[in-house]
């Protein structure tokens, strides 16, 4: 017991030197919050592009109707592209989650596989979460992936290639090694930075070993012994919990919500209504995860006078789209958007809190005409019978059919209430998050 | 000539007569203007949805720029879905441009290819430039398509299908023939309807013949006797014009100004730069024919202590899109920007002036990743190279690729600035734009 807390101890310090170059970097920006800073909640809707968001509310709430996102009461759109790594100063037009996410966490552009940090470089960008630790600001990070994927760990992690999850899956990040002298893993990475609260799925990068100088252990037992109160199972997540808080739910990603049949080929899948998919109860829900992070990061928040930050991710829109799996997709939206409810319930009873409900990138999604054997979308489609009783018919054609569907260029819409909203409406770039939030949190430039 | 008079008299007054129902319609609405109505000006771009107006940023000003309408001051996002012709409670998700344009103009939904008539009834709708007209408000109309088509079409015009232009052109509207006691094609109602200045192609449309009650002649002539200004060329449209004004200075639609390859299958057309196409200098540019509305517009609303309502269309956005043709579409958004630049500039010299810029439905366009043999959109693809030296490829695959490229369901971007124009921040449907527009020319409900 005692060489394995020698051992997490080891990896925190280990880590700490390693990390130190983005603790520098940190440092340029200075953190000292104003007194009363303003809570900050973005939720991102991973893939929730334009046509992802109308196919939704169509299915949902009718063409005519709203979802609990288009109510907030400031719009604003935002460019998403990444940067080309080899030659910076050129936009790449179609991002990723990775290059997006790096944009508002650190205020800075990358290409397209990394998590903060400078394209060619490598530099480690600071993030607002670490810049908010460093201010006392409790910080949250919420998804339905593994809580190593790319919207997530862009906040904890500074990596070359997003693909590095886990201690053994460094293939492509091998100067990222500890035993090279590098961060670690994602995994690593994150355990190391210790934010308050930290829930999702990816429990298996989790049960890989690290190194650990010749002591190689699995990072939920350096996690336990590193104080983490880790949660595996929705009964646990429901009691007290004492921060940091580790909650890794399922091996992966989290199961979806509804199921159907996938877009096919003409004439497509359907007419079909969408079914529950028989999320394993294990998985709490996007709402239960954020309501009792914003319980921990609330209480903390008043504890230490100081406002808190949290990222909530509805991540599998985007593996839905990417499998071209309709009902998989407004399914996972349906949630994301309660989760909205929830949040701007919780923002409109506390006050003081600037909520930003945006996507990262657009995704394949088309609403198409109905399909005849004359004329037809050519790449898969699925028609669905709509809550209002209509035929909605999906295409995704962004790659072969039995290919992953790939995003798209366009901006991506901003939903956002509270103090600060108001600077984000109209037309920004994604980085203009990062600028308002530390704005907003009362961290100075 | 006489006798020529008289034909166009009896146009007249046969159209009065069977216009009666619209007038019927009109006047159920009151149509006293407030002592000091605000002016308005619609520019629609057509087929220019996000993604589209993307592409068109991402090719003139860089991803990082902002075309002219993104700089205006207020945001919106609008629905544009059409009704079920024969169950018009269900919505149709994707619209066309006849539905969609019969939306503003009347503040109601109606069927794919109708314009400015029910559904299921055919009853008419008054638009928007009749009640406009009826309260001494000029109105003009300016589109790079034919006149006839359905953007300006369905201010002027009520009709079943929107393809019956022309009196030749009835086939799809017996009804409609004015043998029958119909009101006769779209170009006869645009010439009964007499606005003040209405500026276009479509000039075959013109040179058809109608019945005259046995005496046939080019509705061309019978505009002259109406006492229609009628040009044909630039130059013509330079000079002093006498209201009403109609331009026809194409045969069908305008010529593109840019030319480039068309999309193709993979690899896909390019990398290219798109190259001037030499549109012929007898067609004006689409800020050419909306200065010369805007002066004639003024000075009519000057002379009678009225607002005046323009709409301007840069119509062959759509059709490039349809045709996957992506450097004729980028070319004539250029142009309808430009457009939109010189209609901003008036509107803040002139005050008092509700400028909206929006489109009538999304399209085909998606920006997606660069192509490889392993990965590529399996569609028409086109790789341009951009104004700030990047490779931004574009891909269409909503039909067959000897198709036409159909619609698609997003909603639309709304840019607007003036008086009123915060009442379309947020999302809205597009049948707002008739509420917010009749409100703002003191027409009241």
């Amino acid at each position: 017991m005692k060489l394995r807390q020698r051992t997490a101890t080891v990896l925190l310090c280990s880590l700490a030197a390693a990390v130190a170059l983005a603790g520098c970097n940190a440092r340029r920006i200075k953190e000292r919050p104003s007194p009363r800073g303003t809570n900050v909640i973005l939720l991102i809707g991973d893939g929730l592009g334009d046509a992802e968001l109308a196919a939704a509310r169509n299915y949902l709430t009718g063409a005519g109707g709203h979802l609990t996102m288009e109510k907030l009461p400031v719009l604003g759109r935002m460019t998403t592209y990444a940067v080309v790594e080899n030659a910076p100063h050129l936009p790449d037009y179609v991002v990723d989650s990775a290059a997006s996410a790096t944009a508002w966490a650190t205020g800075k552009k990358t290409s397209v596989g990394r998590l903060s940090t400078a394209p060619q470089t490598g530099e480690p960008l600071a993030t607002l979460a670490e810049l908010s630790r460093a201010a006392g600001i409790p910080v949250g990070i919420v998804t339905t992936a593994e809580i190593t994927d790319a919207t997530p760990a862009a906040l904890a992690a500074h990596i070359n290639a997003r693909v590095c999850q886990g201690p053994n899956d460094l293939a492509f990040c091998p100067e990222f090694r500890r035993e090279s002298g590098g961060l670690g893993s994602i995994a690593e990475q994150i355990l190391h930075q210790r934010f308050e609260i930290v829930l999702g799925g990816g429990r298996r990068r989790f049960e890989q070993h690290w190194g650990g100088l010749g002591n190689p252990q699995a990072l939920l037992d350096t996690a336990h012994q590193l104080g983490f109160t880790v949660v595996t199972t929705t009964s646990q997540l429901e009691g007290p919990l004492r921060p940091p808080v580790l909650g890794l739910f399922a091996e992966g990603d989290f199961d979806r919500l509804w199921k159907g049949e996938p877009a096919r080929p003409y004439p497509g899948s359907g007419p079909q209504r969408c079914q529950p998919a028989g999320r394993p109860p294990e998985q709490p829900t996007l709402e239960e995860m954020t309501r009792k992070a914003l319980e921990i990061l609330d209480q903390l928040a008043r504890e230490r006078g100081r406002p808190f930050f949290l990222q909530v991710e509805g991540a599998n829109i985007d593996k839905s789209a990417h499998a071209a799996d309709p009902c998989a997709q407004i399914g996972e939206t349906a949630e994301f958007d309660r989760t909205v409810d929830l949040v701007w319930k919780y923002a409109q009873e506390r006050g003081n809190t600037l909520l930003v409900v945006t996507a990262d990138h657009a995704h394949a999604t088309q609403i198409v005409p109905h399909p005849s054997a004359g004329a037809h979308f050519p790449g898969l489609l699925s028609t669905l019978v709509t809550n209002e009783g209509a035929l909605l018919t999906v295409g995704y054609a962004t790659n072969a059919p039995a290919g992953s569907q790939t995003h798209t260029g366009s901006d991506v819409s901003v939903f956002a209430s509270g103090p600060y909203s108001e600077q984000l409406a109209g037309r920004h770039d994604q980085t203009e998050l990062f600028v308002v939030f530390a704005r907003a949190l009362g961290l100075r430039e």
